[in-house]
């Protein structure tokens, strides 16, 4: 079965039961979490999220940059989110790597990309919650903390 | 309750019942979603993804930049992903604005920064697709397909 198939097969049975209704645009908790894109984090289910409560931004590494705080001005100015949870987590993939070492194995084409690893999730993650402190973008009273996953407890921890 | 206190909270029940072990960290069905951080959307419940199934890649729109191209390069070159599911929504909050309305509204520190609005979903995950297709990082082997979720239905639809 290609993954085409699959995620149709599962979005079938998701729909059937579906019973949602309308729920509103803006998230009813009023806050974005910010995390990693690895596989092994499902946020809603650690994070204790349903349907409609919160933004997820997810990337590789959990990172804020530039990019995460065009979602994040789109997340508070239009849609009313007033706190980030930043959530970096162990055994990150994001340690494994230098950008000489991918920018070598990809080639020409990879020359000069920031691919942003990191060697310390803790560090990382403060790193991002002060880039959302003092956003100009964003207001003074917009909240941020940071937590680490562990991925093999399923424990986040406050960094 | 804070949204940390909160957090925090569901945290402790996700954990106490957690009995994943070690999952290893390349993405198990070995492709990657990339969709819209909507509160509204639960991708792992409406693709049917387990923890430890596939990278997940979520920002304002749903879309696929030079920051999402990172992220892709990182689940190819690096854990082994062979497929992308592009997802789009209805009722998105990316076709109600434009980039001038929000760059009044934040003032002059927003000068210029493209918050990257769009008026057609179906229209935005194709230019999406085809941004990963005709990627010079990313193999021509590596696959791309398009989805619009209705979120009033819980749907997904081919685009």
């Amino acid at each position: 079965m290609s993954v085409v198939d699959e995620v149709t097969a599962a979005n079938e049975r998701y729909a059937s039961g579906f019973a949602k209704g309308a729920l509103p645009m803006p998230p009813g908790r009023k806050f974005a979490v910010v995390t990693c894109m690895d596989a092994r984090l499902d946020p809603a289910k650690f994070l204790g999220l349903e349907e409609g409560d919160a933004h997820v931004i997810r990337n590789a590494g959990g990172l804020v940059n530039d990019e995460t705080i065009r979602s994040l001005v789109i997340s508070h100015h239009l849609l009313g989110t007033e706190d980030a949870v930043v959530v970096g987590h162990t055994d990150c993939g994001m340690l494994t790597f230098t950008n000489e070492e991918l920018q070598e194995k990809l080639g020409p084409e990879a020359e000069g990309i920031d691919f942003e690893p990191f060697p310390d999730v803790a560090e990382r993650v403060r790193q991002s919650v002060e880039a959302i402190r003092g956003n100009p973008l964003l207001p003074d009273s917009f909240g941020a903390t940071g937590f680490v996953y562990d991925v093999h407890t399923g424990q986040i921890d406050p960094v």
